[in-house]
């Protein structure tokens, strides 16, 4: 059995290679690719995915799964090798269900489709990405087809970012939202005009107080590299290669809050056990629990009274002709402004969860209603103006802002929600462990937080469901309370401070 | 017919996609990995090397090959589809003697240790290093073996480099180098201290000069791209994505040089006609060719006089504290200095090919010969002191100098002075049709020339063999006359001048 073991082992080790290697191309293309390279770069990931989708789909594959059944059985539930089969059993009778072709087509067209959208974003120019969205949509409802029977469409989507939720529990916790976010935010959204949050600050030294605070977090030159891209993410190469990317805007000190979102999602997959190295869970679990960590650390670390107490005379020493004459709670209630605004990435704790919100219905609607991809910037602007009450002047801040529906990544949206939901679960729950996290922070000190969440989430990889992993972490499902709660303490206090 | 050869081209495509894939991650690993992910990246490179081999060898595109040999019969010689099914018969021939584990061992074991090596170097650390020449040396017997038989055993090492090229030419060539090279360098050495070419040169101004020299050579951003490595090497992941890789030093002007040597590769490649885009002629077709072109750039049109009267005044004004006293005759005559040094990449003209002759003679006898791993860096020592009358002072500006033996590339020395001799052919040749390079150079002008090699090198790729392409383009074989005539002329002229 061991020897079969082994066997499994050595298949899921050349197929984990051949996907990261997947992921550091994307990364490299969108990093640092002339853009000369693009159309033989589309054609090799289309091979990589073809390759890695074929190899992982063999029936010998199956077979060994069947093999390993009583050798799974005779190990501890939690154990790493009963966890690698159980769960690559569940990923091989999902990846069966999708043709190879149509798996590389994917991938092919995502590639090609993100070169168009980056300069379509670029020049505002939503007609030149239309048909891309369209090709996109079409090879979308071939791979739901792939899926029936099921309950609700958009459920294989989300199953894909999200293993085993379903649509209506999404509906549920954004009912609960938007239900306590519209009058919050009607409460404590303000048009204080915080003139010195539009710099200039040079970009230079944004890069290095970014780097001053994602090394306190869990960052480390020996395995990590910080680079500028369009838009932000976090790849991984290998546990010990993690690659954040982020951007630099002179009018603006949101590259701080990306560049501690991107650590997050980082020191998630770079605290993955090391015994998972080169198999299929050596990744964070689903997109919201990576989500979770990513806006733990952005805001509820990164946007908290004590953070700002240890970094701000950093930052204003930095920037002394912005910053020289504003007090740190000037500072501090100007990152916390409620203030609604067109991109999702900077927008602010209270309104990001309705940028959310009118993606994951518009989405929904393009996918399985009558909206139309001619329709649908119309449609973007109505719907912002419904949530946050502001005209969208044009496709670059409204329908062109985001990545993910370029590369085809439907499903995906919601999951951000989610991750600010999951993310305050686990909050209320460590702090029943680290009663001292503010002195700490006030102290620049990250690691004890650091080291409950590596115990707690990062190290497990993929090994539980995200239903398991948060049961585990805090003893039950989803629920949207903490979040709301959270909002509404701080922003609560920060209205009559 | 077009059928079976359009699956050739699919089958074709998804290998090459596989390489240049490969390609990447090995410019990645030396310009942007983080440390941490080495070993991960290791297994990444020996699978996609697994995998290529496998999908390379096997029998259905052996098959596929002879069902096309009428097709190719009914075609031009010159034709892409004729070339294509000639070139790939001799490579699937070449491949099948070679085991793939022992292929992907090989890749393996050359990402590992020249990470090892690359340490080594840092510290003149040979005793660390040598283990993994060792096992280096090991594998290289087992890769001979699989060519059994052969007049030399050289000979199946200088094949990869230099298809067709036996181990005595070679011998024959460098006799003629070596007899005509000693006295040379004898009557022309000089102990001259040209000490305004000890800097300091401020980095950054250095990269903006090589910028500015190679974007005149053929480098665009659309497709190049030019990072900082520690051993410089150009790569290629498309013909339309070139990386080349360069170092700075403030003590010297060397990476002028550098970059236009990267650049004469990344040309080459660059230009291969884009109807062989993903195949495995898209490149260029050895390592002698690819170095004549490196070195033609960076020595006969690089250091001429020509040259220096369009860019001397731009370097000048770059670093007038330096330079400000010194005229263009001077300048001139310091980048052609003939003095013997310890670093080949930083050798001249006149002396580099010793450098060359003492790797080819010390990696046979470590292969073949009495000399061990443990004697070698005494060897190279006494060596080096026998051809350039030098004493070493440590391992890494000796034997540690080169990443070749510790990639396992044993019988790539002999090609670099091989370029030279190449280089010297063709640029005889071209100047029966181009007669007013020097006027043009004079104004910092390369496009015919580039034009010229175009045509008449780069776009075959490999379509032809070495041998082929030197017929085609000088009507004959490789021959040291034109490179001793060259260098005789230009260094009596400098010596009188």
């Amino acid at each position: 059995m061991e020897e079969r073991y082994a066997e499994l082992r050595r298949r899921l080790g050349e197929i984990e290679d051949l996907r990261q290697t997947s992921e550091l191309l994307f990364w490299d293309q969108t990093v640092m690719m002339p853009p000369g390279g693009a159309s033989v770069r589309a054609e090799q990931l289309a091979t990589l995915e073809r390759l890695s989708h074929e190899l992982f789909v063999r029936d010998e594959l199956g077979s060994l799964l069947e093999e390993l059944r009583p050798y799974e059985e005779s190990l501890e539930y939690d154990s790493d090798e009963a966890s690698l089969i159980r769960v690559t059993r569940r990923d091989w009778e999902k990846a069966r269900r999708v043709p190879t072709e149509l798996a590389a087509e994917l991938a092919k067209l995502a590639s090609e489709s993100e070169e168009v959208w980056a300069h379509a974003r670029q020049d505002s120019d939503y007609e030149r990405f239309r048909p891309w969205l369209d090709r996109t949509l079409e090879l979308k409802h071939r791979y739901i087809a792939c899926f029936e029977p099921y309950d609700d469409p958009y459920d294989p989507l989300l199953d894909d970012y999200e293993p085993g939720l379903r649509t209506p529990e999404v509906r549920e916790v954004f009912d609960t939202l938007k239900e306590a976010l519209l009058p919050l935010i009607a409460e404590v959204g303000s048009d204080e005009d915080d003139e010195f949050m539009r710099g200039p600050f040079p970009e230079a030294r944004q890069h290095e107080l970014s780097l001053q605070i994602i090394e306190r977090l869990g960052y480390t030159p020996e395995s990590f590299r910080l680079d500028r891209t369009v838009h932000p993410f976090a790849a991984s190469s290998a546990t010990q290669d993690i690659r954040l990317t982020t951007r630099y805007s002179e009018q603006d000190l949101t590259s701080l809050f990306t560049a501690m979102h991107e650590c997050g999602h980082g020191i998630y997959e770079h605290g993955v056990s090391p015994t998972l190295e080169r198999t299929p869970l050596c990744h964070g679990v689903s997109a919201a629990l990576h989500e979770s960590q990513s806006r733990l650390w952005e805001n509820v670390v990164g946007r908290s009274r004590p953070f700002w107490s240890w970094f701000y005379p950093q930052v204003r020493e930095a920037f002394p002709e912005v910053l020289g004459d504003v007090e740190l709670d000037r500072f501090h209630a100007a990152v916390n402004r409620v203030r609604p605004s067109f991109i999702r990435v900077d927008a602010d704790e209270a309104t990001y969860s309705l940028h959310v919100i009118l993606r994951f219905e518009l989405e929904q609607e393009l996918l399985f209603g009558s909206l139309t991809t001619a329709d649908l910037p119309e449609a973007w602007n109505a719907r912002f103006k419904e949530y946050l009450g502001l005209d969208v002047p044009d496709d670059r801040l409204g329908v062109l802002q985001d990545v993910h529906w370029s590369g085809g990544s439907f499903g995906y949206f919601p999951t951000y929600a989610l991750g600010n939901v999951i993310g305050l679960q686990i909050w209320e729950r460590l702090q029943r462990d680290l009663t001292d996290l503010d002195d700490q922070f006030a102290r620049g000190e990250f690691g004890a937080l650091h080291e409950w969440l590596r115990e707690h989430v990062y190290r497990h990889g993929r090994k539980f469901t995200p239903q398991e992993l948060l049961e585990r972490v805090v003893g039950g499902g989803i629920d949207a309370e903490p979040y709301v709660r959270y909002l509404r303490e701080k922003f609560g206090a920060l209205a009559t401070a």
